[in-house]
C-alpha cells in the first residue's frame, strides 16, 4: 500500500519530520510518500494560507493519483494540517480514501476519552479548529487551546516550546476536565508519545492517527464516495496561470 | 462609497450580469466594481473548482483593497458566489466587511420568513450548502434543493432553467412548507424579484442581499475585526508560482 | 423611504435618542419616524415588561402600517429593545419587513468577526438574550455579559455607565476570545463607536444595524411573507379593554 | 391545593370545558380555578393574539397571586394555550410553579416514548410550536403537523374535528415514526383518552399534564426561583391605559 | 396506586432511605414499594457498575410488573440511580411509565429556573451525567458539577458531605449563574428542601420529582408506549446463568 | 497484536460469521480472538436485550483482559454489536482501546461521504440507533432505516434478506441523497464489499472498520483514558449471583 502524505506547506524540513512521523506509524507494508507542494506557504497560519496551499496541494494530490494509472498510484492521501483545508477538494480528484489530521485525531480521540482538549499553536487559529469541531460533530465535548508557539519554531528545540505544550495540557486536564489530548498541528508530531506517558492520558497526534485511518479504509477497499458532493470535478475551461488545473481536458491535470 | 463585486469564476459574461444585478440593487451613491479573477474555473461546480479559484479571487481582493491607500479604493466586498468560497480568507486582507451571498441570502430571508428553502442549480452542490446553512445557524429552519441546472446554462434562455426554477419553488411550498425562498447560484440574480411576485413570497437573491448588507456596514463604519482568526496574514515566504502572494514583503500582495 | 423605529418603552427622552441614533445611520433618503407607545413600561428589564410593551407596540406598528395607505406609510419597521419583544407579531401586521434590534446586531456581527460578545444591562436579562442567540443559531459563537447598570441610568452621564462597559469588554476580549461586541441595549446607541475605537475591534450598536438592515430589504422590495407564520391575524372578536385591537373589523385595528 | 388554570383567550365556554379537564385530571385535594382573561383575543391563532392576551392573562395571574396573601391564594398555575404564550412573564409574577401546556405535554411524552408526534390546528402555528419544540429540547425528536381545524370548530361536533385529527395522527405513526402523540390545542383536551385507546399509544393532552406536574411541584414544595430571570418586576412607571400594571407602585397590581 | 421505587444498588441502607423519600413526596393514596435488587453492585458510581446492576433491576422490575397480573401489581416505576441506567430496557418490560431520576428532576427544574446546575458526587459520574443531559435536550443551559463524596459517604453524617454540597451549590450560583439546583444523587434526599431554603432557589431531589411525575401520569392513564422502542422483548432463548430472563418461554421472567 | 472481537450475543454461528469477517479484515500480524458470552440473550433485538447481554460481555472481556497479565493478553477490543451496548462499561475494565461497531462504521464512512443511511435490521431499533448518532455526532447528516429483516434471519439465505437490503439503499440513494452506507448489523458481514460494487458507492461493514480502527490505535500505543468517566471500578461489594464481579476484590473479576 502507498499512502501519500501531503504537507500543505512548502517547508520540505517539516514534510521530512511529517514523513518520519508517517513512517514510523505505517505498517510494515505500507509506503509512505511524503510530499510538499511546490508552490505555496512556508506555514499555514490563518485562512489566508489555507487558501493559498490549495493549488499547490492539488496538483500533487493529482500527480500522485495520476500516476496510480501506471500501476504506481497511491491509495490513500493524508492531509498533514491541522485546518485539513482542501479536503474536501482533494477528495473529487482522488480515488482512494483522503483524511485531514484534524478529523483523524478527533476521530480517534473520540473512543479513548469522554472530553477532548485540543491545544494547538496560534490563538488566531482557534476559530478555524472550532469550526471544523463542529463539522466533525464535536461541539459538545471539545475544547481548543492555543500555546502561541508559531508553527516553524516547533522544529527549534530552544524555542520553549515543548514546556508551553506542557502547561497547557495542564490546564487542559485541570480546567477543562480532558481525559483525551489532540495536538493541533502537524509539527508536534514526535511530541506526542512522550507527553502521553507523562500526564498518563492518550496524546493524539493527527499525522500518525490519519495514516492508521487510511491504511484502515484502504485495506477494505473503501473509497471517496463518487455518488455526490465527491464526484470528479466537471470539465470545463480554466482561465490564466491555473489554465492547466481545467479538469476533462485531454492532457489536463485532473481527467 | 465603493464595493467590490466579485464574481469567483472567471466567465466575463457572468460578471457582467453579476454587477448588472448588483448595480440594481445598490444605491445611488455606491460604485460597483464587478471584476473577476483573471485565471481560475469558469464556473464554481463543487469543492474543486471551488479551492482553484481562490487564488484568483485573493488576488482581485488584495488589489482593490491596495488601491484604497490611493484614495480610491473599495469600501467593503461581495463574494459573488453561493458557495461563500474564501469569505474568510478574503477577510483577512480586506479591512471592510466581505460578505458572501448565500450568507447575505440566508441572513435576510431570516427575518421576512420563518422556514427558508434554498434552490440551487446542481445536486452535487447541495451537500457544501447544507455544511453553510449549519455554519450560519439555519440547520433547522432552512431546507437545500437542486434544480440540476448547469450553472452557464441559466445564461441561455432557451434552457428551460426558470421553469425547472419555478417547479423546485412549488414543491418547496408544497412540501416544505417554505414561505420564504433563496435562490443559490449567483446566476439567478434577475429572477428573484419576477418569481417573488409569482409565487406571493420573498424570493431572495443574494448578490442583491449582500450589495445591500455590505452598504450598511459601511456606511456605520464597522469593518472586519482583526483581533482574532481574520486579522492580516502573518509575513512569511511562499514558494513558487504563487510567491507573489507572500504576506508582508516588501512590494508583495498582502502587505 | 420612511421606516417607523419604534421603541417599546415609554420613555421619550430613550426615544429621542433611539431616533437620533437611528437617524444618524440612514441614508440621505430614509425618514426615521420615532415614536414609542402611548402606554406601557418605562423600560425594558424582564419578562415582565416584555408583555406589557405588546399592545402599545402592536397599536404603533398598525397606526403608522395603515397610515401607508394613504399613500404616506411606512416602508419598515425596527423595534428598538434588545429582547426583539414583539417581532413575530408585529410581522403579522406588517407588509414591510420587522427587524429587532438583537436579530440585526447579531447578524451584523456575524460576518465582522468569529466570537460575539453581547455586553447587556441588567444581569436579569442575560437568559432571555441567550434564548434569542439559540433562536438566531448563534448559541455557539456568542457570549453575553451583563454590566448591571439600570437601563435609564444609561441617561446619567454620571452614572459611571460608560466604564462598566468597558471593563466588560475588555473582559469579553480577555476572557471569551471575542473579536466583535455587540452592545446588548438600545440604549447604548452613541458610543458603540467610540468603544468600537478604544478597542480596536467592531462594536456593534443594534438600532444602527437594524436601520440598515431594513433600508436594505425595503430597496430591494422584500417584504414580510405573509404564506406562514406571519399572515395577517385572522379575523376575530376581542373581549373588553382590547376590544380596538380584533383584527378584521371593518374599523378595527388590524384589518 | 388551589391551581389556577388560565385559558389565555376570552371564550367562556372553551375556559369551561378546559375546567372541566383540569377537574377530571386534578387529583382529590385540588381546587381548579379555571378563568379566561376579561380582555383580549376570543381565540390564539397566531403571533398576534399570542402578544395581545398578554394583559389580560397577566391581569389573572396577578389578581389570584394576590388573593394568595389572605390565605386563600393559588399555589400553582397552568397557562392552557399550545402556544406556552406569556409562560415566562407570569413567572416573574407567580411565586409558586407556572407552567405552560406545550412544554408539559412534551415533557411527559418524553418518558413514555421515542419519537414524538404533535398534532396541533392551523398550519400557520407550526413555527411557532417549533420553536418551543426547539427552545424544551426536542428538535430532534419531535414533529409538528396541522390539521388545519380552526380552534373554536372544535367545540362544534358537527365539524368533522375528530376526523381529521384521526387522519393526521395515522399519518405521524406511518410516516413519522411516531410513538407518541400530543394534542396540540388546549380545546382537545377531551379526546386525548379516547385517541390513545384507539391506536394503541400514548395521547398526551396538554391540560391534564400541566395540571399533574403542577400538582407535582407544588406538593414537593418547589416554586418559580426569583434568583434570576423570573424575579419580579422592577418597580417603575407605566404609562396610559396599561398605568395599572407598574410593579411595585403601592396599590399597584405586581407589587 | 402502586409506584416501584427501585434502587439499582443493592444497598438496604439507602433503599430505606430512598424509599422514606419517596413515601414524603407520594401522595396520600399512593403506596410506595421501595425494592432493591438482590444482586449487584453496593453502589453504583460509573459506567461498570451501572452495567452490572441491570439485571438485577430487571428481575425486580418484572417480578412486581407480573404481581400486576394478580391484582396486587405496580401502576409505575421509578428508577432511584442519577445515571438513569436501565431506563430504557425496564420499559420494555413495564406498561406503567417509568422514569429516571436525572430526567425527572431536569424536567421540573426546567420550568422552574432558566440555568440548571446538577450537583453530583464523584468527578467520574460528570461526563455520563453531561450525556444525558444532551440526551434530554438540557445540554445549553445546565452544567454538570462534581463534589467529590463518595455515594455511601452521604450517609455518614461526619463525613462533611453536606458542606461540600453547599460549596458547590454556592459556586454555581456565582459561576454558573445557576437559578436552580439539581441533586445529582439518589442518597441527597433529605438535604434538597433545607438547601432550597438556605439557597434562595429551588433545589430539586429527582426522587420526589420523580414520583411525582409517575404519579400524574398514572393518574391519567398515560403509559409506557408499545408501539416503538419498548415494546416488549422479542421471544428468543437465553443460554447460561441469565436463561430465566428470556423472553416469552412459558414459566420465563419476561413473558 | 491480538484483538478481542466480542459478539454480545450467545449464538456461537454468529460469533464464527463476525470472526470470519474480523480476520478477513484484520492485518498479517493481528490474532482475532472472536468470543461470545457464555450467558445471555440468542441475539439483541432492543433495549432489553441489550441490557441482559452486559454481564456476559463484561465478564467476557475481563477474562480476556486479565490474561494480559500472563503475556497472552488482548491489546484491544471490538464489540460486535449495532447498538454499541457495554462500549463505556468495557472501556472501564479495558487498558486497550475498545471500540463498537456502529461508532466505527459512521467514523469510517464520515471520510468517505457526506450524507450517511444507515440500513438495520428491524424497526424498533432505530430510535436506539438515532441515539447513537446523536451521542457521535451524526445528528444532521445520517438517516437510520429499517429492512424489518430478524437478525438470525440473516444466516439463512432463503430469507430474502439480501433483497430487502438492496431495496432500502435503493431508497436511501434516492431519498435521502446517501452517497455512504452503513450496514446497520453484525450479521450483514459479508454483504458490504458486494453491495458497494453493485451501488457505486462506499458500504461499511461495522465490524471490518472496528478491527481497523482497532488494529490503528494499537498501533501508535494509544489506549483508553484512565483520568475520566473511564477510570477503573471503584472497589466494592457486590450482592448475589453477581458477587463475583466485585471490582477490587482480591480475586475478584475486576481487579
Amino acid at each position: 500500500m502507498r499512502i501519500l502524505v501531503l504537507n500543505p506547506n512548502t517547508t520540505a524540513s517539516m514534510t521530512a519530520r511529517i514523513g518520519a512521523a508517517a513512517r514510523a506509524a505505517a505498517a510494515a507494508g505500507t509506503e509512505i510518500v511524503a510530499v510538499n507542494p511546490a508552490m505555496g506557504p512556508a506555514s499555514i497560519e490563518g485562512f489566508y494560507d489555507e487558501a493559498l496551499c490549495l493549488p499547490g496541494v492539488i496538483e500533487e494530490a493529482v500527480r500522485h493519483e495520476r500516476a496510480g494509472t501506471d500501476g504506481a498510484g497511491i491509495d490513500g492521501t493524508v492531509l498533514a494540517c491541522f485546518d485539513d483545508t482542501g479536503v474536501d477538494a482533494v477528495r473529487t480528484v482522488a480515488s482512494g480514501p483522503v483524511v485531514g489530521i484534524c478529523e483523524a485525531a478527533l476521530r480517534s480521540a473520540a473512543v479513548l476519552g469522554t472530553r477532548i482538549s485540543v491545544v494547538t499553536t496560534l490563538s488566531r487559529s482557534v476559530p478555524a479548529i472550532e469550526m471544523l469541531t463542529r463539522r466533525y460533530g464535536f461541539a459538545d465535548r471539545c475544547r481548543v487551546r492555543a500555546t502561541d508557539i508559531p508553527v516553524l519554531a516547533l522544529e527549534d528545540p530552544a524555542s520553549g516550546a515543548t514546556d508551553r505544550l506542557r502547561a497547557e495540557i495542564a490546564a487542559a486536564i485541570a480546567d477543562d476536565g480532558a481525559d483525551a489530548v489532540v495536538l493541533g498541528c502537524a509539527g508536534m508530531t514526535d511530541l506526542a508519545s512522550r507527553l502521553g506517558h507523562e500526564f498518563g492520558l492518550p496524546v493524539v497526534d493527527g499525522v500518525a492517527a490519519a495514516v492508521k485511518l487510511v491504511e484502515g479504509l484502504v485495506s477494505l477497499g473503501l473509497r471517496t464516495s463518487k455518488r455526490g458532493a465527491y464526484a470528479p470535478p466537471l470539465a470545463k475551461a480554466y482561465a490564466g496561470e491555473l489554465a492547466r488545473f481545467a479538469p476533462g481536458s485531454a492532457p489536463g491535470l485532473a481527467s
